[in-house]
């Protein structure tokens, strides 16, 4: 991707985690999802309780940040150690299935709620709504719609004129995807380097910046893509609304701060090697640092509330506040 | 560059305006000293007024931001234009050495006064000191020293335990250059994406963030680097300080703000294609952005003075501001 579109099936356990690692599998709801159906196919050839253990043990530690891997296997965990190791299959495949229909459902209101904030951005006068986003949050990072990327879904199918600014999000380069999902669409879009984003701010181009999340901290600081925490500084300093989308299996109640949410640290290639296609179109590989120039290469970084304008999640928008949140999930306030 | 290191003749005035436009001839100070050794090429068959004219016209149209262009060649016109044509190609090499030659002094002036300010920034208990920087301010960019690393050479040349955090600078990677650079003078360095700055920013492990800059405006706000911004506004939420260090003839008195500095938009074609060495160690190019992919790549974001810790340059630092300027250029008070 964004050069050709394999599909991928995963037969095994390791195959998830394996998936998950590389990131071949990436956004934190379809992480949480395809962790749950990995579950599912851990206990296909047994599902006594060391088996289930181990398989939940195996995914946890795939990836730290994005707590919607955690939430799924807890979710898996709970429903599945009342029942006899016999149903534990079946019953594993079923609410994999629930928790991916949800993902849908919960992603398509998120849309419907993102949309009317984004709208109530538009600046006077202009006909066309300029968004911008960061990394992909988009139906390649969920079962279907996206969480950033479903508001100008339901943009464009309600016939809003819509247009997106795209960060190529280094080191990875999600921008790219995003790009490609906007025009299997038709969504108006223009591709900028990360550091553009400053000076597009700046000028009054944009009326709303959304982005997904990977942890949402019980106060509302906000771990996702590194450079997120860069846009909503300057969203702030240009008077841009900074908005972050998110379902409920994003938000970890029980991490009190984002100081708290661990930040991953990835493979250094992913900044030495660039990848692209060559003159023919066939996928290739080059390398633009030396195998031993050093390299830091964090993944996330936290935003802290006071910079998010508000939280969207599929039950609508909350301030991002611990007090915003439990307007929207009451349920958690004595959790 | 970063895989080999030509070494580019240039023969005439187009060769000179096209290594400028085409980036091959880089960095404010060098663009600077380069148009002015243009002029004497262009004068080497003829040097009447009108032909005299041409040069400076042609080479003030190679790029727009970086005001030392202009300032060199307003030099060469101020030193020509009484002369008469005979003596103006004679002269015109002699300017042309003379700014070389200064510029390699302001430079070394400039790592003096920078390193006295790195160092007080220097947190308690940490013997190395921790620098970020942006872009390539370096001997690259200048005849010699570099600005924003003139500190850095000058620190190492003193013994000075250091450490240069870089970052890759898309789109057009110019913090491969520093990494190149520094690994030549063993300046320890570590490469981030762009998108990472942040994140150090807000972990302390930064001291002191120094860019250098394309113009500085008489009240301190500073064009340089698209993304230079982002740095600078993570730089003062995480309470670090953000130096830019250039030269006189980097600072236009004669332009007012930030808002007055004309901001080069450059080809798609430098985001749309990414650069490396293949497994052989052979340049490449390959294509990460189709060609009919919608881009924007905005060349310099404009840093307002308010958050620039210090100006530096050959004469000390100031602060940010048209008093702070004046404080050293006591001569363009009443300019």
């Amino acid at each position: 991707m964004p050069h050709s579109y394999p599909v991928l099936r995963l037969h095994s356990l390791d195959d998830v985690a394996q998936a998950i690692r590389s990131m071949q599998v990436r956004g934190a709801p379809l992480i949480g999802v395809s962790a749950a159906y990995g579950v599912a196919l851990a206990l296909a050839r047994g599902a006594d309780d060391a088996t289930l253990a181990a398989a939940l043990q195996t995914l946890a530690a795939a990836r730290p940040t994005a707590v919607n891997l955690h939430w799924a296997l807890a979710r898996l965990q709970a429903c599945l150690l009342p029942l006899p190791p016999s149903a534990r299959a079946a019953a594993a495949w079923l609410e994999a299935g629930r928790i991916a229909d949800e993902d849908v459902d919960q992603c398509r209101r998120i849309g419907t709620h993102g949309l009317q904030r984004l709208l109530s951005c538009r600046r006077a006068g202009r006909h066309r709504l300029e968004i911008m986003t960061h990394c992909n949050a988009g139906w390649l990072a969920t079962v279907d719609h996206g969480t950033a990327l479903a508001p100008v879904y339901a943009a464009f199918d309600a016939g809003i004129d819509s247009h997106v600014w795209v960060s190529e999000t280094r080191p990875r380069n999600q921008g790219l995807l995003t790009a490609w999902e906007l025009r299997q669409h038709g969504v108006p879009h223009t591709v900028i380097a990360d550091n553009a984003a400053g000076l597009l701010l700046a000028r009054g181009t944009i009326d709303a910046v959304i982005v997904g999340a990977d942890r949402i901290a019980a106060n509302g600081d906000v771990a996702n893509k590194i450079g997120t925490w860069l846009k909503a500084l300057a969203a702030q300093a240009a008077g841009v609304p900074f908005y972050v989308a998110a379902p409920r299996s994003t938000i970890d109640f029980a991490c009190a701060s984002g100081g708290d949410i661990p930040i991953e640290e990835r493979a250094a290639d992913e900044l030495r090697l660039v990848h692209g296609c060559d003159a023919a179109g066939q996928p290739g590989v080059l390398r633009q640092l030396s195998a031993d120039e050093a390299v830091a290469n964090p993944a996330f970084d936290v935003t802290p509330a006071s910079l998010v304008s508000a939280l969207i999640s599929e039950r609508g928008a909350c301030a991002a506040s611990r007090e915003g949140l439990l307007t929207l999930y009451p349920e958690e306030r004595h959790g």
